[in-house]
């Protein structure tokens, strides 16, 4: 990577964002030589941190929060030379462990011996890249400071807690600051962005799955990314902490979700009704108070074009905030961070819009991809991972893989464990699909014509 | 309509945006009876105005706008008692007088005689209803304050130009602030609202046809909408004003515009070949200057659902800002106060969320209707009006409504001399269009069966 003193000039870059995408792209540029300052609306997190047994940084006052890192992720940490660090904070989930209504269990590996994702609690995470850029000498923080408004030409207005409004010009402005994102909304205003957002029929609340009484985790197979397939009602999931809890999300209708909220004395019967061994796992009392607790929270789906302007970009789930059922909106936007930072490397930093333009047309398709195929693994995950057909074709398609690893590559592999674009992997498994349905249709009408031929009247007489 | 002292309980409104449907709403809702608070971001728009010779308010730094009134809005401004005042302010607009590029000019009526729009100036119509609004004792304005939050519980957090903030709460809040609506920003943060924001791919510029040196219109014809279409390339539009001028808007692809204003030097020749009797009218120094001040605006479809939260709802450009090709955004929003207006009424003000939730449903399918109209309605005028199979359509169409005035009625009739929801309108003209088309079909094979019964070898012989 480029240093401070390669002849290529040194900028100064406004990160909005110091989320888990703002951190690494942060990282990336720092080390490529350039001046940071970070803007952050909320005050620096890593203040409300305690360390809890298990060496898990948690906010006494917030669940915790987890997420599944996988390939791509995985790719952006070792390119800031940090992922052997982050490596402790890790557990690894080398499947799906699917829960029955009847109470059975069964698991449904992620990809070949070896090949796993891993659940890190976004806190853990998000403090780990702070003071990994903390330990920088070019970065700046500006926390509990909002942006007011983006201009193209790389001036940015922002007022701190005091209210007190400053307008700074930078060479670049990356937004990174989430779904909701305020440059974003300033973008929007100033230049011509198509912007949609939309919310999906279900909601969603967090519980946790505390560690048993002698500080095991309470749910057998820990190293599996749990679900409760209830089909059109939702499901439920549980990913490991390292403290041997697991957050537990319960994904519903919203009629189902207000229908709770409006009414807490409902809430034992209805997860007697779709989660009963849930029930017997942390106990109708403590899961009573929980979902009365827990907030119902929307998910969003964001699409934006083009994700630049002048001298501003946007990446991660500013510029496509994905509902979470792939696990990839972390991942997407590091592999946002990583490709912005090859680009910008290879533009050697000496023209800021062409770089953005080349970053945009080259990723903004993956985006819109990744939104589409987050949508469409609620229905696999909530409805076909307890189906027969699936669980077959999963077990076709390994030994596909396996036996011609370049040309048959399932869609959940290309998505997690290769950095295949998001729309190239997405073509790709339509086409894998057709071709696996039309040879079962082959295979059947060639049985039943087997079948005709041998038991049919030509026989018989 | 309701008056105070009807025993049914008069109610704190906060109206946001106090251009041309915020005007009308609070007009219709303060002569209901309630206490009305309009807050505006810019100041008083009549502050700036002059009356130019024939009585038109204009403010002299800004070029004036003006638009289509048609039923829709004039049903709204009928219902407020203002009709009648509104009338001198008004031009009539009987037809489409379509410009060729050979410099031909040819009249097609909007319907039947006596059937017109009307060309009025924005600043005109705005300026008298805040007028009207003024002389009522039930308004407080706020004028240069702006909307930092709305709550769906009605607390409207706005900020004065001094920087003082203020929170106050309403029992209801209207979000009339167009189609970069702050209520529906807020909004879209606090609740679950879809929003999309899409811009055309061809934008536009206002110039201004000056009367002649007699105080006489320039163009012959004032009485019509004049139109230059250039399909793929765009068109020209021109309304006449009460001061003897014509407001002229140039549509142009994007690309087309970015090179005139990258290279003003160009502005004379892409003039003359497109349309050149435009130059001749204006006259080509005028019109160089003219085209290089003029700012390339870009045009925005809005869509939003659902438009209400609590007791916060979106009207006009707020819930769906539409681009201008049909001239219904202003009688829309007029036609949205009216809906609103008349749905209260009959709720007696005892729920305002169920009233909001009723106008959301009965009104929110002709919004994206309208926004889809709007669209399709660009390829009308830029390359239909100069056809001649579209000639031909319309003259069979207005003789099949003058016979069946009920059973067929043109869609343009339907959208803008009808209350017709936009909706139904749409749905109808794509029957109308597949019985005539499919009648055409059968005419043609008719007499091609004509022709060679009357020719074919069986007479020969």
């Amino acid at each position: 990577m480029a240093t401070p003193g390669d002849g290529v000039p040194e900028c100064d870059i406004a990160v909005v964002g110091a989320g888990l995408t703002g951190s690494m792209v942060a990282l990336l540029l720092a080390r490529a030589g350039h001046r940071l300052t970070i803007i952050e609306k909320r005050a620096d997190l890593r203040a409300d941190l305690v360390t809890t047994e298990f060496g898990q940084m948690t906010n006494p006052n917030k669940r915790s929060i987890n997420l599944a890192l996988s390939h791509r992720g995985i790719e952006a940490l070792k390119a800031a030379d940090l992922f052997d660090r982050v490596q402790p904070l890790l557990i690894a989930m080398e499947g799906r462990c699917i829960h029955s209504l009847d109470g059975s269990a069964k698991i449904q590996p992620y990809g070949h011996a070896g090949q796993a994702i891993y659940s890190v609690a976004r806190s853990d995470l998000n403090a780990f890249l702070l003071d990994a850029l903390a330990a920088t000498d070019r970065i700046t923080f500006r926390f509990e400071t909002t942006v007011e408004r983006i201009q193209p030409d790389g001036k940015l207005t922002t007022v701190d807690r005091h209210g007190n409004k400053q307008v700074v010009s930078f060479d670049m402005i990356v937004g990174a600051d989430g779904a909701f994102s305020s440059v974003r909304d300033s973008m929007s205003k100033c230049s011509r962005v198509n912007v949609s957002q939309e919310f999906l029929s279900v909601g969603y609340k967090e519980l946790t799955i505390q560690a048993g009484s002698q500080g095991e985790f309470a749910l057998a197979s820990p190293n599996n990314l749990h679900i409760w397939p209830r089909h059109a009602r939702g499901m439920l999931i549980a990913l490991p902490n390292r403290d041997r809890s697991f957050t537990a999300t319960l994904f519903a209708p919203w009629a189902d979700l207000d229908a709770l909220d409006a009414d807490p004395s409902s809430i034992g019967a209805y997860f007697t009704e779709l989660y009963p061994d849930f029930v017997d796992l942390i106990g109708a009392p403590d899961l009573v108070a929980q979902v009365h607790a827990a907030p119902s929270s929307p998910l969003v789906t964001v699409k934006c074009s083009p994700w630049n302007t002048g001298v501003v970009v946007l990446l991660g789930d500013a510029a496509h905030a994905v509902v979470p059922f792939y696990g990839q909106g972390m991942n997407a936007g590091f592999e946002d961070a990583l490709l912005f930072a090859d680009i910008w490397a290879r533009h050697a930093r000496r023209d800021v819009r062409a770089c953005l333009e080349q970053f945009n047309r080259e990723r903004q398709p993956a985006g819109i991809a990744l939104a589409d195929l987050s949508l469409e693994n609620f229905v696999e995950m909530s409805s076909k991972t307890d189906s027969f057909l699936f669980r077959a074709k999963k077990r076709v398609e390994a030994v596909l893989h396996a036996v011609c690893p370049k040309a048959w590559v399932p869609l959940y592999t290309m998505v997690s464990f290769t950095r295949t674009p998001y729309d190239v992997a997405r073509r790709r498994a339509l086409v894998q699909d057709r071709i696996f349905y039309s040879a079962i249709g082959v295979v059947a009408v060639a049985s039943a014509a087997a079948v005709a031929v041998c038991t049919g009247p030509g026989r018989r007489r």
